[in-house]
């Protein structure tokens, strides 16, 4: 069974603290929304859809021994908590939408006249719920789909009708401790897994933060997986020494021609990965494509203050009055990317923006 | 003036002691092979060509008020030092060829009727510090050919008949704390300041002992140059985004087809610079080409423990349990090098083994 970051059943929520990975692992349980404020505003959770899903939940937990008196005092309830739940990370933009969505059902319910008022409190929490279970079913999805293609290119790369096991190098966090469980890029190293298809998978360290040696390597230990932590500066020399069938990488924005936003190192892996011949897949659910947004120009980049860089916890590892640049993200340009990995398939940048736009007709 | 790592006068040697950069900045009095041997063992002096001179002037603070008996006890006390001196770092090999030099040089002059055990002294005196002018000579000649190459090149590249000044970008440290000053491809950086043409200049932090943010940075903010600090797996988001005119880097080894050996993370700046079409220069003085070998495949690349990794001081940055690949070095290509600058001339890598047979010659 995969690490689970996130533990709920009706009226009960635990998260695992990341801010105590990867020394120590220890849950925390989240009562109602007061705690769900704090653990998303201390970053005990973290990564956009875990944000989300553990702020919902929390207020599932929080409304589930309550009653009632009317329609009108849910609704209200549910609103302020959702607006508080949202100004604990006020850019952590997979909240707000969650919280919107969930408004436009409390309305909806609202004006129902058909439901009173229990069974609105029910209609809440089956929603609250099918959020955390349809990001796993569809990360999920997108390991069986990004394995696949690995597999198929590896097949055809070598002319045989099947592909051996892999070795696969990852970016970054985007594991069951980004998502609501399994993860995105991280899903598609399960999947392999599962299927007896992984040889090996590599992670890189992921400075400033570390995300990569703290809390990957703290997954794929916990997983048993064979893995291997490189630092940043290795990823030329890794695929030239040791025969990576391909990247994954997840994506913070992807752009309706294929250009991706995704942590700082994303690009010049897909760079590196290019010069070497090795296929590079991000991996992204549909909710990330934001095909508003027609190439990487519009995405803006963020940067970040100093300290992260010049000092590890209250450890300074750089000189004393030197200026830093400290982008959060960086674009990789679609012209680098082999195929984009949604829950509904893999996509060439170039058919993206067609292919989802048919996909979200239908 | 350029920072001093090494301040010497007959008879007084300090060195500043590295291991306290770049929080504190002390110089350490060497007062003879004890104190040398100390500071060697302890890494408070690092780089090669620095080891070396620090190393050999130890001895000359040592031997200079004594007074020997004879020639023949002032040579055994020589032989006896160097020894000892070579064995506080044995993998530093440029101590070892110095040791070597020197103890010819004694056997030399012991043998040597028209010399007596003053005049003995007096030359092994000035052949040590003549090591130490000669590198920095050496890579002032370094600072001096590289400059002019870079500017050339971005004028040739603009039509114009001389370049402004221009933005590089460097890695590891290769400055006046590596050598015996001045620096290799940090005396390029030097140099472009000293003619007015050094716009700005981008250190990498170069992990996992991070000598670009602690050695490096310190070096550049102690000169005033316009500096920024940027991780590792940034390059090619810099390239991409602030006009860099050349990279610069150092050299642990060039093979005689001109494929070199240096700091992890090397092989795969070169690789991004060329996807960026910025030139990528590599430093080094004719004693790091060794023609002896034909290509870099024969060079064996150093692995390093895992706690390099894993931890930053005390602290402990990834996940326990997870494996680490920590090779020290990678090799670059010569496919990807635009020159080689050496203290006589640039050289295409073709040209490298030639050329240099050429001015062995001569």
């Amino acid at each position: 069974m995969s690490l689970q970051s996130i533990k709920y059943t009706r009226g009960s929520l635990e998260i695992l603290d990341q801010l105590l990975l990867p020394v120590q692992s220890k849950y925390l349980p989240v009562r109602g929304v007061e705690d769900g404020w704090k653990v998303i505003n201390k970053m005990q959770v973290r990564g956009a859809p875990a944000i989300a899903i553990v702020g919902c939940l929390s207020l599932a937990v929080e409304i589930h021994p309550e009653e009632f008196e009317s329609k009108k005092s849910l609704r209200q309830e549910l609103e302020g908590k959702l607006n508080y739940l949202v100004s604990a990370r006020p850019t952590a933009v997979n909240m707000k939408i969650a919280a919107d969505e969930l408004l436009v059902l409390a309305n909806d319910l609202t004006k129902d006249d058909d439901v009173d008022v229990a069974a609105m409190k029910q209609r809440f929490l089956n929603a609250t719920e099918a959020m955390l279970k349809k990001d796993i079913a569809d990360n999920r999805a997108i390991g069986a789909h990004g394995a696949k293609a690995i597999l198929q290119r590896v097949a055809a790369a070598a002319g045989a009708p099947m592909s051996g096991p892999v070795r696969v190098l990852t970016h970054c966090n985007t594991g069951s401790l980004a998502t609501a469980g399994y993860g995105t890029a991280l899903g598609v190293v399960r999947q392999l897994s599962e299927l007896g298809k992984l040889e090996h998978v590599y992670c890189t360290e992921t400075r400033p933060y570390n995300q990569g040696a703290r809390l990957t390597a703290y997954e794929l230990v916990h997983e048993k997986f064979p893995a291997t932590l490189v630092l940043d500066s290795m990823v030329a020399a890794l695929l030239r020494a040791k025969n990576v069938a391909a990247v994954v990488v997840g994506a913070d924005r992807v752009a309706a021609n294929g250009d991706t936003a995704n942590k700082i190192g994303t690009y010049q892996i897909a760079v590196v990965a290019r010069h070497h011949d090795v296929p590079f897949y991000v991996a992204a659910p549909l909710t990330s494509i934001d095909l508003h947004i027609p190439s990487g120009d519009h995405i803006i980049i963020e940067e970040r203050p100093d300290r992260e860089m010049t000092h590890v916890g209250e450890h300074r590892i750089a000189a004393p009055g030197i200026n830093c640049w400290n982008p959060a993200f960086d674009v990789t340009p679609a012209s680098l990317i082999t195929g984009i990995i949604t829950e509904r398939g893999v996509f060439k940048p170039a058919q993206l923006k067609e292919a989802i736009t048919k996909l979200l007709e239908t």
